[in-house]
This record gives C-alpha cells, sequence and structure tokens, in this order.
C-alpha cells in the first residue's frame, strides 16, 4: 500500500493514497468514510451520472444524501491524523484527459474502481442505455489499464465486477476465474465459461476479459476484480448513531427497478405497507451481502494485493438465497418489528431460469477473517435503520416496465 | 431470404434484398461484386474508416482502388437483371441515426456485418486505438441488433468474427460455440471459453457474446456467426483476366504491419525482394482461406440459415498452417515463379504461445458443399495475381512497430 518513493511515503505518513473512482455512488462514498478512517489520503473521483441515471427512470434515494462537494467537507472534518489529504475531483473515467488529470493527482497506491452504470434493468431499456452501459463501462476500464501502465504501474487496482458475470452454469462456480476440465481426451485449464443476464452483466465480463488480458501479455499492472453478490442496506461502522442523516454520513438508498437491488426493494416495499413483489417463482438463487461487509471485504482485499502483475478473482458473499426465500426472510424481520407483509408474485420481466442448481467457492476472503452477516440479523438491521425514511416512498416506483423480450 | 411481404417480393423480384455493411472494405467489396452477379438487389453501407485507418498508420493499398461512388457505379453496370437495385450509402455503424436510416432504405432479407475494426495491431496502438476499437465495434453490433428487432426481425444476420476469439486453449475447439464438460461430478453444457489475443480480438469476442445473449433471451432474430480465419488473395470469379485493375475491380491490398494480414504481408515481400519476417519461432498455428473461398462461404451460409431466432456459430477456414510452414510455402511457390526468397524472425512484438496445440471442428460449411482452395495452390494463384503491384511497394511499411507490452 506504500509508494516506492521514500520522500513521498514521509510525506504522506500514513496508510497509503487511495483513489475512489465512484466516489458518490452507493458503495463508493461509504467507502470514502472508510478509507478516512483509517488513514488513507483519499482522493474521490465522480461524474454525478448515479444521480441523473436515477432521477432519469422516475427513481431518487428513500435517504437524504448529502451533494458531493458537501461529501468532501464531511470527509475533511473526520480525518484521523495531522496532513491527511482528502480531495475530490469531477470527472468521467471514459474521459482519458479527465482520468489522467485525475491520477496525476491522486498518485495512487490503491485505485477502487467502482464508476460504472451499475444496473440491469437500466441497460435493457433501449439501444441508447445499452450502448451507454457497455460503452461508459469498457471505455472507462479500458482507459484506465493504459493510464495505470503510463502513470502509476504498482498500484493496485481493485475493481468491482458482479458474481452475475457467471450466470447459473449449472456446475459449480470456482474462483479465480478458471477451471480444469478434459475435453477429448486432452487436459486445460481454461477460462470458467460467463453466461451473463444482462447487457450490463455482460459489460462487467468484457471488464474482466480486457483485464485478465492485460495481466496474460505481461503488462505488470496488479489486479483484483470481485465478482460481487447484490448488496444490501445503509449502514456501515462509520454510521453508529440514529442522526448520521442529519449528519449527511448516509449512503443513498434506491427502490426503482432499475438501481433498487432485490433486497432494498422488498424492504422500503414492507415499510410503506406494499407487498414484496417476487419476479415469477422466486427459485433465482444468488449470493448476497450487507453493505458494511462489502466495505469491509474491499478494504481487505486492497490492503493484501496478490502477486505484483497478476490477475486475482474473488467471489464475494456471505450465503446463498433465493429470491422466495429472501422475500420469506424480510417478512419474518417485519412481523417482529409489528409490519404485516403480503408477498406478491409478478411475472418475471427477465429472462433467466427460476429454478436452478447454484453453488460458488469462496476461499480467499475467510482466509483474510473476513466472514460478513447473517441475512436475517442483515435484514433486521436494516429494517430498523431504513424505517426513518418509509413515509417518503413513493410506491410507483416499485413497478418493474422494462422487459428483457419485446 | 425472401420479406414475408408478397409485395416486396414482387417488386424485388430477384435473389432478396441483400445489406453489405463495410461495403468498402477487403471482403466487403468483393461480396458485392458477387451478390450483384447472383442478381441480389445489394445496398452498401460504409463510412470511409478502413482507408482512413490504413492512411493513419502510414499504410496503403498494394493494389490500385476504386473509391465508394466509383465502385457503386461499377455494380450498377454489372446488374444481372431488369429492375435490379444497387445503392451505396454513406454511414457509421456505431451512429443509430445513420444505420436507422439504411435499415429503412434496403429492408434486408440478409445483412452481411462486415463494418468492423479489423486489426490487432491497431488495437494494441495506444489508448485511443484501443478504445475505438472496443467501442466501435461493440456499438455498432449493438446498435444493429435493436434496430433488426425493430425494423427487420426476418432479417438473417451473417456477423463477421474470427478464429481468433478462440485463442489457443490446448484443446479441441468445437464449432457452435459450446462444449459439454463434466465438473466435479456434474454434467454441462457451456459456452465454450474464448482467450482472445488482442483487444481487437476481444472486441469480437464481446459481441459474439451480446448476440448469443440476445438469442438466448428469445429477441427472435436469426444469427450466423463466422469464426474466420485470416484470409488471403485478392481474386474472386468476378476478376477474371489481367485488365481488373484497370476496370476498378480490384480489392484492397494492405501490407502495413495493421492491415495486413500474414499471407498477404509475404507474399509482396517475397514480390519486393524484402525477406519475410517470421514473428518469433513461428510456431503459431491458425487455420486459413483464399478470399474466394471467404466470399462463397459466406453466401452459402447466408443462403442456408440457422433455424429461425437461433445463433449459428461456424468456424470458417481451410486448413492450419503454421506461420514458419506459410513462410515456406511462400518460398517455394516464389521460386517456382523465379523468385529467391530469404526468411528472417523478428523478435515477436505479440504475446501468443510459439509452439502449442491447435485442431479446431469445421463442420458446417463442408456439409453445404464447401471446400475451399488448398493453400499452396491459393498462394500460387496469389503471387501471380499479386506481381504487376509489387513496383509500388515500400518496404518501409512491413515493419512492425506496436508491441504488445511496454
Amino acid at each position: 500500500m506504500m509508494t516506492d518513493n521514500a520522500g513521498e511515503m514521509q510525506e504522506c505518513n500514513g496508510a497509503g493514497r487511495a483513489l475512489v473512482l465512484g466516489a458518490d455512488g452507493y458503495l463508493g462514498w461509504p467507502l470514502c468514510l472508510r478509507l478516512v478512517a483509517r488513514g488513507y489520503d483519499v482522493y474521490g473521483f465522480d461524474a454525478g451520472l448515479r444521480r441523473r441515471w436515477v432521477s432519469e427512470v422516475g427513481g431518487r434515494s428513500a435517504t437524504p444524501i448529502a451533494d458531493y462537494m458537501q461529501r468532501e467537507a464531511l470527509l475533511q472534518q473526520r480525518t484521523v491524523r495531522d496532513g491527511q489529504r482528502v480531495e475530490f475531483m469531477w470527472g468521467h473515467v471514459d474521459n482519458s484527459e479527465e482520468l489522467r488529470a485525475c491520477l496525476e493527482a491522486a498518485r495512487p497506491d490503491v485505485i477502487f474502481h467502482l464508476a460504472e452504470q451499475p444496473s440491469a434493468a437500466y441497460s435493457m431499456r433501449s439501444a441508447h442505455t445499452a450502448v451507454e452501459s457497455q460503452v461508459r463501462n469498457i471505455a472507462g476500464t479500458m482507459y484506465l489499464l493504459w493510464l495505470m501502465r503510463e502513470l502509476c504501474p504498482d498500484a493496485h487496482l481493485v475493481k468491482l465486477g458482479t458474481m452475475g458475470e457467471w450466470g447459473t452454469p449449472g456446475v459449480d462456480i470456482p474462483e479465480g476465474g478458471f477451471f480444469d476440465i478434459e475435453y477429448r481426451g486432452r487436459a486445460a485449464r481454461l477460462p470458467f465459461p460467463k453466461q451473463a443476464g444482462s447487457f450490463y452483466h455482460l459489460s462487467k465480463v468484457f471488464d474482466t476479459e480486457n483485464i485478465q488480458a492485460a495481466a496474460r501479455w505481461g503488462w505488470g499492472l496488479t489486479f483484483t476484480d470481485v465478482m460481487q453478490g447484490p448488496v444490501y442496506g445503509i449502514r456501515t461502522e462509520e454510521m453508529p448513531g440514529g442522526d448520521c442523516a442529519d449528519k449527511g454520513l448516509l449512503t443513498r438508498l434506491d427502490y426503482d427497478e432499475c438501481f433498487g437491488t432485490v433486497i432494498n426493494r422488498f424492504v422500503l416495499q414492507a415499510l410503506s405497507g406494499q407487498g414484496l413483489t417476487v419476479y415469477g417463482q422466486g427459485g433465482q438463487t444468488r449470493g448476497y451481502l450487507a453493505l458494511e461487509d462489502s466495505i469491509a471485504a474491499m478494504l481487505l482485499l486492497a490492503e493484501d494485493p496478490p502477486d505484483a502483475g497478476s490477475c486475482r478473482i474473488v467471489n464475494q458473499f456471505v450465503d446463498f438465497w433465493s429470491v422466495l426465500d429472501l422475500a420469506k426472510a424480510v417478512c419474518r424481520a417485519a412481523v417482529s418489528m409489528g409490519i404485516i407483509v403480503e408477498i406478491k408474485h409478478l411475472e418475471n420481466p427477465r429472462r433467466e431460469a427460476e429454478q436452478h442448481y447454484y453453488q460458488a467457492d469462496r476461499e480467499i476472503l475467510p482466509a483474510l477473517g473476513w466472514e460478513g452477516t447473517a441475512l436475517p440479523e442483515g435484514i433486521a438491521q436494516f429494517l430498523q435503520d431504513a424505517r426513518p425514511f418509509a413515509d417518503g416512498i413513493d410506491p410507483a416506483v416499485f413497478a418493474p416496465t422494462t422487459r428483457w423480450q419485446k
């Protein structure tokens, strides 16, 4: 986590220089809070696209959130050592000049790349959103690879991918990206095939394939590509009391069909007296994790990089739940708070297997001491955390309108 | 190959309406000549990027070629039936409005999509060319998928991919895109893994994955995705005599490091008295085919589409040769013309296996009666065809300057 220039280390005198691309997002903001609390010099970079996209689809954050420049000021108030730097920059990762200026200012030891269009449904709305999702995501990561090679070849890139890159292959999903098989009598170690479920998920596949190729060609850059499951919740260690909202510390909480991931939507449906909307049979199984666990995992991975010049692919989730079982878990937690909730099945707007085998390896994070919150406990906490924001919910925003098939 | 509107069929009264995206390219132009000779109404679409890119890297076509509008006029002179339409349009596939106008004018029964940045070395020159290669290729194919769904869902898309999408996996490469394996005791049919060798090759992988996804999601479009080996030569059936150049019929013949594929470069090196430059040991093995065989194969595939709504992945090549054996084959053919040629080994600017197992299935095209020219015969013909253009060769253009690794 250190630069190899002794002069700079003295100047820095902390945990290192961290750059968060997508600092204004759902994960980016709590990650910045964590990095400041751990003594990093923190550089943020964002173009405000998440706010624009959510607004474009008629959504809004259920939580009140500070604006980007307020957030920079909040972080500056929370520094934990003399000379600790916090600087938020404005710019697009898919603009090479803006990204270059960012890297030249930040001179990072570690880069967290979260600056991507993160919604499956958004990517399936139209030709325009499909192209925007793939082009922005791919171009941003591509420019980052070339500029790292030129400007900061020793930095460690922690890139956010998704468990959705693997799809539901019907066999175990290994960790690391490769599997050993025999085919027509010959043994080989091959990339594990990807069967992503939306143009967004495919954009993450393409990022991973570009990153793996750069490693294969000997570019000498150090990568951790995180295959993360859907994240839920709004609380991290940096948000201890009930006055987090007043202090502007909360992260965003979306519940529209595009940017509201399934547990976040269920919890807000429960709190606002709506039925939980399960798409199809609800047998779709994925590995989930709480926001706190996601932030903790990214820090652990950043601070324990793989061999220099290599690409480490990590599966990041706590445990597997079907969508229907998730809905039931939310119901149970709500009942214990005195809230009675109904489960409704909607016709599935997506094209996905609703009953399938699902098993994935997860060894890298537990070996670093990461455990993660059990889902029922996490959901109970999340319901408490989100309850103050239930009154402002607009139920019209929950309904899915984007269909995978014409 | 017919529209399902009887009125239009009467109006058309021919083999069908064919649209060639990238009509001005190395393959696009001979394909248009073939389609006109077969009685198709032929619509071309091109933005002149190939000419611009070749010029940008200091290259030029060894053959004299007509300009785009001259080519339209040449095709119009070669129509074989009354009322046969030929129309060349200008536009970019990655501009949705330009592509929309093209599809609305052409109302195609079959679309040949050759309008992509086709060079591995070009894609590896800089961040800019890497992004341009991937963004243009992916956005063009993506807009095409959405616009086909809206405007011509019954058209058959013949999309040009590359055998390079598979890389050199060390096991047999199946045809069709899938393979059956067992992993940890469970059997599965999975996409065959791709390990492409450049950012260009990766862009073709991404196109294939987007196309396969659209088929998986039930978009109802009909696809043939052609995994083609490197093509060589300049002659097709429509260029019978020695006066093809005077008539403006020839296709382009590039020999620069970016757009000159290996056999084209070797033949022009031989004819201009240069040594043949083999990268590294020369054990790199691929499946090659002659220009005439490529054009014939695309016609056969177009006229025998797969099941409606499905995606057929075809391996298109004649036979396997290592680069060193190719060089020797060119030497032998040259000697028989009285030309003595030297083989030189250059340090390999690419990152690729130089000794490896290589075997790929190829059953779809032979089942349609396609055989292909044996390589020694094809090279001997090509040397004769290219000889008139040897005087104008600029030897400086042969040298590789783009390196895969910094």
